[in-house]
């Protein structure tokens, strides 16, 4: 395939940054994708909006014109949406080009996909777009969403918010279930392209783009099939040297590749030249969907791990069986530990724990001790990443327990009525000695959580209080960090009220969460937690996230390994 | 391992049934597991309870014992909880001897998995118990569940409920994750057993007991390990001949097998020996804590398949891609269409449609012909099972569309507001003739869907309805479904006051699923839906359930395939 007229930075700037956008199908037949596609663009979107039907007077109350070359000349348009049978399209893109439209989003489908008669009309198209200097996303596509102009292009409301990802998915299925998967864990996109049967804008050309953009970290794409798989190598190559790019690729078999054809229009090729392609592209691969997104989510909140060795912190033995099958069938090293080691394991858990890795205290209710368990581990120069699980069990346990007993639940309502009257009311001003105030809630919150799990010294418990205080009092922790946890025990201690167990898990959970963001920090390793019953974790409002299982744990610190051994590599090569 | 003197009826009866319990360790502190093991023991038992303690007066305000033996001669025990530290259970157990209890579940951790010492501790304890006839589930475990007589002898209380799985787990939080996840489902375990270090019961133990239990239809274990292999083939056998029994196991790496002996103190075995152990007593072998529980939905929800040829219905081409991929990975036969039933399907879906299997319709909104695809696959021949995605995605978009714009909530909420005065309030009598106004329900529901995916033709639509008609007046579904289908729908509608897209998503769901659930009736074939959005799904008020992807449909389907095919050789060998 040629290189394109215009480079994809003066290509894809219109497109992702319109000032005006024509909506052509634009309908109040809400039977029609033209109802809901003009829906979704009215919904943030800031610049002007016309609606095109050459039937329909106005759309929900908008004025319409007949044709987009009736809006008036001193009215450019940068974006033209179609949302009209395929075969009226050739003639539309020609009137989009006398118009001076610079962008286009076909989301009708009856293309490539459709086979030799479609790919004719699609070629057509295509040429008029290129001849008249207009990029297009698709053709047979669900649009896309652009942050940085609130652009809603796409054939429903989608529901998305603005993040440091970036995504281009030839499906709108799998790219849909994505970007509200993510939505549902508070993680947001940039950018986020169904590109369809990719007639114009190729796939590498939207990861060069997003390799170029400063807003995002980390790049996710779909892939049924490249067009040109050398142009993708070369591409993507600069691309991945830079920010991590995470594929799912399916078409392993002869059915999917079937399937592929008829879908997208593409070739799926074999497996195991798309495997070789994305290695030299330097490109992690998964398995699926859920893999994407927990990996891509890796990649934004771990640092990459210097080597193969992995620790492993479980509340209960079957949690550590079935993690140590994980790491090890992914090829990590769950390490044995030195003599030395189990020597300090042995000073804070009971007898019974299992003197190995992974450590389990084996039902031990001494939560200081639990949280003292991943230094112990982090310290050694062998071990490369933790995965540290359930350490939420003990929130889990207290909310229970706090509501589970009368005389219980009294004494623990008086418990947080006191910690909220540490924290001061009213918006705080900046520059003010927060310290001191906040230093007193961790110390209630340790207090608190001895009368639940009161199995530790009073003097451990303590010095276990002293080191949040310190991080909150940004010594070690990121400034980023102390302003999030204060903002959120803040915000939780104006619900007043509230004394219920969730309440005090509410201060309790960030307070915790620093606790292990500040160690990824002081240690520059992975420390990846899971969650004790395996439900889907949120991103929390400290930046902190929780997998469900240790089998994801283990395969996001496999890609982590991935993308560092290959960064080695290039380094090596380009020295 | 020598036959136990008490079979296994008379052995397990007095502990799934206990008339008497008595918590030995339970205490007013907290801190202590003996305080969340007597709450729990408090939820819902009926049966007369015995605090143990001799310290504390009394434990939340019921008398205590100082001993066993303390209880009057003329109360007898038939169960002992003990959750105490492991060195002072012999001389206990000599006392529940003496009492005369008849079975135990001993909590307290610190014996064969901790080595050598250990080892001879649970053996002492394991003698007493012989000789006194007490069988007993541990030690190391959480504790079990019976639904027969409500009793929650549970290191914390566990979130469970009734229902036709049992399940015995050799690990304490995957058994946890398994049985509050499958709550959060909507379905429950008539038993619950974690099992710990098996000194006594062995895990085939458990799964005879289920086997001969006509309340349980599906077996669920995790095992990290078994005492006697050939035991566990000969007991076990016998079972899988007549009810499904699925089984987790960890343990193909080094490294979980070390992990497994300080947790259960079980030798895990090689991961083949297991294999073919497995194989041999018909066990259905998954890998994951989601595996299981799905796999025990499917074998639940579903009849099995007759062969592997599969048919996927999907809402998108990329969705029918990745489907089609995760088949074949199985050895799933995705099968090609015929002229005829591709000409089919070209009469109700416009030219764009994929042309193959998957059957993908190619973003068409004609919700009928979707709803008709299935019956074109499911009655062919050649067709074992049925992948449908994402039919839930229509109502999906009732609601989202319902709720976009003023105008049309308003039409919308005139038409739930019709809907509802169609329903006869207040209860229902026995043989009243519901037939008429659930038929009105049905042709209105269709109507309003017709206003939001008005592209079929009117008389399409009549002929729908008529047929979910047919379905309600009890002519071709069973009347368990009737009835349940009737429940719904009559609760939904007594709700006044709720107009909104979600109140007609109420009625209109359990319609299509009803569809569904008479689908795999009348053509004896599984039917695995998939959520449009990929979240969890909870098995439904009707009795329907939808994967969270086409990956785990698959691998249901398999698994299906699997043990039909052991029921069919073992049919040849005893025949």
């Amino acid at each position: 395939m040629a290189e394109k007229s215009l480079s994809i930075k003066e290509g894809l700037d219109p497109l992702f940054n319109p000032r005006s956008v024509a909506v052509i199908g634009a309908t109040n037949q809400w039977s029609k994708w033209g109802f809901s596609t003009y829906m979704s663009m009215l919904d943030g979107y800031k610049g002007k909006l016309y609606p095109i039907n050459n039937k329909e007077d106005n759309v929900l109350g908008h004025r319409t014109y007949k044709k987009i070359t009736d809006i008036p000349d001193k009215e450019p348009v940068d974006l033209a949406v179609f949302v009209i049978p395929a075969e009226s399209i050739p003639a539309v893109m020609e009137e989009c080009v006398v118009k001076g439209v610079r962008a286009g989003v076909i989301i009708s489908a009856g293309f490539a996909e459709i086979g030799e008669e479609g790919k004719k009309l699609q070629d057509k198209v295509l040429n008029i777009a290129r001849e008249g200097n207009i990029r297009f996303i698709g053709p047979n596509c669900m649009g896309f969403w652009s942050a940085s102009s609130n652009t809603r292009a796409f054939m429903f409301p989608l529901t998305v918010c603005d993040g440091p990802f970036a995504f281009v998915s030839q499906g709108g299925n799998v790219g849909a279930i994505v970007v509200q998967g993510a939505y549902s864990m508070g993680m947001g996109f940039h950018r986020y392209v169904s590109c369809g049967c990719t007639a114009d804008i190729q796939i590498e050309d939207y990861i060069e783009h997003f390799g170029n953009d400063p807003a995002v970290e980390v790049i996710l794409a779909y892939i049924e099939g490249l067009n040109d798989g050398q142009r993708f190598i070369e591409k993507v190559r600069c691309v991945s040297e830079k920010k991590p790019v995470i594929v799912l690729k399916p078409g392993k078999t002869e059915a999917a590749s079937r399937a592929i054809l008829s879908h997208s229009g593409a070739m799926a090729g074999s497996s195991e030249i798309y495997g070789s392609a994305f290695k030299e592209a330097g490109v992690i691969r998964v398995d699926t969907a859920d893999d994407l997104l927990d990996v891509a989510i890796g990649f934004k909140t771990q640092p990459l791990p210097r080597g193969k060795n992995v620790g492993i912190i479980t509340p209960g033995g079957s949690y550590g069986v079935m993690s140590a099958d994980a790491c090890a069938s992914l090829d990590l090293n769950v390490i044995r530990l030195s003599e030395e080691t189990i020597n300090q394991f042995d000073k804070i858990f009971p007898p019974r724990w299992s003197h190995g890795n992974p450590v389990d205290p084996a039902g031990d209710r001494n939560f200081i001790a639990y949280l003292k368990a991943p230094e112990l581990l982090l310290k050694l120069k062998e071990l490369d990443s933790l995965i540290f699980m359930g350490f939420d069990s003990f929130s889990y346990f207290a909310s229970m327990f706090a509501s589970m007993n009368e005389n219980f639940t009294k004494t623990f309502e008086q418990l947080i009525q006191s910690l909220y009257t540490l924290v001061p009311t009213g918006a705080l001003e900046e520059g003010q000695d927060n310290n001191s105030w906040m230093g007193q809630v961790v110390e209630k919150v340790i207090e608190i959580f001895f009368s639940l799990f009161g199995t530790a010294e009073r003097e451990e418990g303590e010095v276990f209080a002293g080191k949040l205080i310190s991080i909150i009092k940004s010594g070690e922790a990121s400034s980023d960090l102390t302003k999030k946890l204060h903002e959120v025990v803040t915000s939780s201690s104006e619900k007043n009220g509230d004394e219920s167990g969730e309440a005090f898990v509410r201060v309790f959970n960030p307070l915790m969460q620093a606790l292990i963001l500040n160690w990824i920090e002081i240690y520059g390793k992975p420390v990846l937690t899971t969650t004790f019953l395996g439900s889907a974790q949120s991103v929390s409002d400290i930046g902190y996230y929780a997998y469900s299982s240790s089998e994801q744990a283990a395969k996001v610190i496999a890609k982590l390994i991935e993308y560092r051994e290959y960064l080695e590599r290039k380094n090596v090569e380009n020295a």
